[in-house]
């Protein structure tokens, strides 16, 4: 595929302006180069953080925009180089598709922290081409950031597992929290956070989720299976819970007091936070100091952590809740996502989709 | 020592109002308990939590008050169950005095972590007299809260290392920073920052002192040690030396913005926060999750890191550096220490000055 004659295109959809609304688009995609593996699109996942860039809320938006970075396909065609993948196979696509392969943060297999990493849109790629995501027909990845994905596992599953899911793991992995027993606290109930009840009590972890109303207290504990449920604003069974938990996945992605959770923690609990709030946070240093607690935050994952993540999952028998739509429906579902009206997750079939109409 | 006729009393310095004045003030101390030793003051260390605390800044103070928790002395007599201890040895006291002993953290041996702490003064003994602190003649100390201290080491130097000393010990021994090798940074050379470069060039790390002004370099690289010096206004340096850091001790005890520092921190930096400070300490959340960093703090260190810590003060051969002065001199060095203006700790020769006049 691809030839000098006809560069090669797909069409996904993008967004064209700070409005943020989607409609279809063209656009050419590079050939297959040695190490690439070029992907047809069979589901993506809609994470908040694709509300940021469409919209620009933080100012660093490159229109016209194709979103998408929780991207389950079928492999087309791989270049020369590539072994670890065939034609045919279903593969994975997150955040990323490039780093610098050289800073200690890539030769730590933590490229998801590489100053010079590459996001899958809004980015320019080492060709000087800007980066689409994927809502679109195809997309071309280079193999390092290409996620083998498991066998037996259903492709619109997976989708939200490439970013809403490796982003609860990987802390939770990195700062020692996978030992069973421990006491954890999910803070907001949206993608992400269903993400963690989920994969925090598949550790075995006894799990309070905590949001600023009761809305969530029923599906939070029935349908997710959390073992308590906490209402931020009420005083009394905060205190009541005070120096309770191990830790806090805080997904909360607008500005917040931090002081009632850091409260909520034990002695060397963490406060980790998954939101990229551009409002500044506030704290008291005596709230830190006196329990050596710690304020801290992790970025997606490690294309490692991403795999063993998904190993994690299947081996648990996990089940993400979805609501699948189609493309025609991507504006809708922006929305509805904005007012945080999803049960957790949409995931567009790509594949059942028209794209270009 | 101590009967039914004549309760045992002690002569210190105490501060009557938040004017933190000092003057004489005779008070009862109780008689010798099983578990007590009752020590002769030879020195204490002035620390600027004393000022916090004798000014009132805190809101929490009770007057009289007699501060200093930096305590070295002679035991004089000890109680029945002591065998630890011995007539006519050096000893030294702290900031704590008491703890429940049941909770986790005491049951860890962090009692510095315990709910129910009780400080050395301005808190309540379990016998419902108030604590007074070691700018006294005589002290009174539970034998848990009794340290140690090896053989040939000078009381004078012993002092700030009760509290100063120990403060930038533990977080460094909890957060795995002992190794050597390490790149630290020390932001604020006052007497916690002083020990911070000594301490932490003892262990082998290279040391940036970080400051608001170029006034300390000469003496940070020269007198201290340090490997460099950074002036916070200085901008373009403090790019230079952006992601260059494995930790900064930040021992700043009024608010300052946190970012410029954040910045400064590698992957999986920490900020480590020893200033308790009332007003808010403010950041962005991409600035610790970018990075995996943390921002958090610790609050002295507990009995056995202390003795730890004035082993390995004694075997590296260490110095602190301090300005020797009489108690009738103590409102001055509150004054100089109000404006930062000491070299690096004022301990006071509590047994060579007249107590009563």
């Amino acid at each position: 595929m691809g030839s000098l004659e006809a560069e090669r295109t797909t069409v996904g959809w993008a967004a064209r302006d700070p409005s943020g609304v989607l409609s279809p688009y063209t656009y050419p995609l590079r050939d297959t180069g040695p190490d690439d593996v070029y992907i047809k699109v069979h589901y993506c996942g809609l994470c908040h953080s694709d509300l940021h860039q469409i919209k620009n809320d933080l100012g660093m938006s490159n229109y016209p925009m194709v979103p998408g970075h929780e991207v389950v396909g079928e492999v087309l065609e791989v270049g020369s180089n590539v072994t670890r993948f065939e034609v045919g196979e279903i593969v994975g696509a997150g955040l990323l598709v490039g780093c610098c392969k050289t800073c200690s943060a890539c030769e730590s297999d933590v490229e998801n922290y590489c100053s010079k990493k590459i996001w899958s849109y809004n980015d320019v790629y080492v060709d000087g081409r800007p980066t689409q995501g994927g809502f679109a027909e195809t997309m071309i990845v280079e193999q390092k950031f290409v996620v083998k994905i498991p066998e037996g596992m259903e492709p619109e599953q997976v989708a939200p597992l490439l970013c809403a899911g490796v982003t609860v793991y990987s802390p939770l992995a990195h700062f020692g929290l996978k030992k069973s027993g421990l006491r954890g606290g999910i803070l907001g109930l949206g993608g992400v956070g269903h993400m963690g009840v989920k994969i925090a009590k598949a550790l075995g972890h006894h799990i309070t989720v905590i949001s600023s109303s009761d809305k969530k207290k029923k599906e939070a504990l029935e349908d997710l299976g959390a073992d308590s449920y906490l209402v931020s604003s009420d005083s009394s069974s905060m205190q009541e819970a005070a120096d309770s938990l191990d830790y806090i996945i805080d997904t909360v992605p607008v500005g917040h007091p931090l002081e009632p959770y850091l409260s909520l923690l034990k002695l060397d609990g963490k406060l980790i936070l998954m939101g990229v709030i551009n409002t500044p946070l506030q704290f008291v240093s005596p709230m830190v100091m006196l329990g050596r607690k710690s304020i801290t935050g992790s970025f997606i994952g490690s294309m490692k952590e991403t795999e063993e993540m998904l190993q994690f999952w299947k081996e648990k028998g996990l089940s993400s809740m979805i609501e699948i739509v189609n493309m025609d429906y991507i504006n809708t579902a922006v929305e509805r996502l904005e007012k945080n009206d999803v049960r957790y997750r949409f995931v567009v079939d790509v594949k059942g989709s028209k794209l270009d109409q």
